[in-house]
């Protein structure tokens, strides 16, 4: 889907951040620098330790004050996980860095791809890899994920708390447009909505409204609608109905754990937060976050971080090497036996499978 | 886990409503008489023609001006289901009738088994009956479904909407002192909360807030949390680790469509709208919706409505007619053959498939 120029001698920020996002990165950064060695790209790596809770034990906040100009001057950012919930609550972890980074980089794709893999063990029944193959394409700076709100007669019995979910024409047509291409340059050209329109009755059908005005500007995609509820019950009864799936932030959170759990695991799922326009750095991660329970054993599985580094490439106009990586992975998997970590069936260590999958590029 | 005293001669609404509502209702009706009759109970059935599209139609509105006073006389709400977005926006025909009763009759508590049965196809690879068996319980009356919000700047490029989730202290503790009541009474006692504090991080950090507190009082159950994300994941991959799940008004909607997919199929997944102190009638109704896709071919699975009236009836203080009734749906299902209905792999009507139940009772 990119048809960008290379962007030339790339500048990567590299964050590792907490738990497992340690282990991981060092095996994203291999496979990088290998295609990087093999392509010709010229891939210039910076390592940064804020943006996790060790930094803020150090320093008493998540990143220091000019994190916006330092990370201004990279062309992407590597990202592994962020938060330690026995340090830090979440949303403090979580809304002082990779939070902000989405809203002040206007990061508003978040593009994750859903695919059955070979020789990954699938938890429904009957289906192989090529069965299941699409996106999900989740709104990323605004809607149920907003700043509005508060608490009010605190403490006693009338305690409420409200929150404020915002849906701006901005926000909801620039994603469905994101979508809607997506679709198109698609072989099957079919974009699925995931609404709820008959409960959240004033924000969804407005969501609905935008889907329809939309559809009418690309009529060689087919547009259907689901509701969240059942939406979540045709991931697991019909994955292979689906395509390109977009969704508002909660749904598209929650769509974007569903379906890599339908395809095996969520540790191999990569995902982009990404500005199309390409004004502000992009940044590319693993779906699965810090994993405190089993950080330390070096038992984590990498390819959600090494396929997120194949997804950066391919943003930055470099979609062969992109490929190869990608390529890799598969290959790795389908060879299965010692490398593989535990949770594929294994006994590899992090970098055991890190390094399988460089040696294949 | 009910222990009231039964309700004498217990008067029940009936309300088919639209689409395959108007299917299913007659089986559901038909396997209560027969345990009225065999449990000697005395139960009255009143049909209603509101709440329904039909009804729309005629009157322009949903229902009469008195549905309440009406309602208010019955001990019990036999419920189909409503909507034909055809016809009328969903957030019309809904707003109008379920979620007025919802509110109307504080039915806060919904409660949704989520029961792998005997003969009903998995979806998912390698689970056998007993494997799962959980209750899904929602909050039934505020938190994301609000009616608070708007649009401002109408068809501009400015144009936005909002909407408030709402959650009271009120609202929040009485639904999980429902459920930690219920893990309890269970052999597990093991209570699992639906959050998303680290990114819906107002409202959702006061849920877990108000858990917490709860979980004091519970000292005996096991309490765990996952975010609402990866909790749909673990539905998937992991579903024999649930016992009780409570979530607010949306996480519960999803989670129970959900829980249900993985269990096969939610044509028979049966619910309670229940006002547990009993000043108000509590509803009963299958999860499935009015389904106008197969409406009219009579192949509407009546699994659902029998197992909602199997319900009521433990409800109304009747569990041994409630669970004759849903010994009667596993016998049929274990049975097997051409009573199912073609979503079970038969070649059954849905009457046929409701008279097979109902004289296996
Ligand atoms: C029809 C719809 C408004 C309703 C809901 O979202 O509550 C339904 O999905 C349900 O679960 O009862
Ligand atoms: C960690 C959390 C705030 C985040 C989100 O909800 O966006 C994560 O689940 C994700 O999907 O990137």
């Amino acid at each position: 889907m990119n048809t960008k120029k290379p962007v030339k001698n790339p500048k990567i920020a590299v964050i590792a951040g907490d738990g497992i996002g340690k282990e991981v990165m060092p095996e994203g950064v291999r496979a990088l620098q290998v295609a990087n060695q093999k392509f010709n790209i010229g891939m210039q790596f910076d390592h940064f330790d804020f943006a996790s809770c060790d930094y803020y034990l150090e320093h008493g906040k998540m990143m220091p004050d000019d994190w916006f100009e330092t990370l201004m001057q990279y062309d992407a950012i590597f990202f592994g996980a962020v938060g330690m919930p026995n340090i830090l609550p979440d949303h403090v972890s979580l809304w002082g860095s990779l939070i902000q980074f989405r809203r002040s980089f206007d990061q508003y794709v978040n593009l994750r791809p859903v695919r059955l893999l070979p020789g990954v063990p699938c938890p429904l029944a009957n289906r192989k890899p090529g069965d299941i193959d699409f996106f999900v394409v989740r709104e990323n700076t605004e809607g149920e994920y907003s700043s509005v709100g508060g608490k009010m007669f605190p403490d006693t019995d009338r305690e409420f708390v409200v929150q404020e979910s915002v849906f701006t024409r901005h926000g909801v047509d620039r994603i469905l447009k994101y979508a809607y291409e997506l679709a198109q340059s698609r072989p099957k050209k079919h974009l699925t909505s995931a609404t709820k329109s008959n409960g959240i009755a004033i924000t969804m059908p407005y969501w609905d409204e935008r889907v329809e005005a939309m559809s009418k500007q690309f009529s060689e995609v087919r547009t259907d609608k689901y509701h969240i509820d059942i939406l979540t019950a045709q991931f697991v009864m019909n994955p292979d109905r689906f395509d390109v799936v977009v969704a508002s932030n909660l749904f598209g959170d929650i769509l974007s754990d569903l379906g890599p759990a339908c395809t095996g695991t969520i540790a191999v799922a990569p995902s982009g937060s990404i500005n199309p326009e390409g004004k502000f750095p992009s940044l590319f991660e693993p779906v699965h976050g810090s994993a405190p329970d089993i950080f330390g054993k070096m038992i984590a599985n990498p390819i959600g971080q090494i396929w997120s580094g194949s997804m950066m490439l391919d943003h930055l106009g470099y979609p062969e090497a992109g490929l190869a990586i990608f390529n890799a992975i598969e290959k790795v998997l389908v060879a299965g036996g010692a490398p593989l970590t535990p949770d594929l069936g294994g006994t590899g260590k992090t970098d055991d499978l890190g390094k399988a999958i460089a040696a294949a590029i």
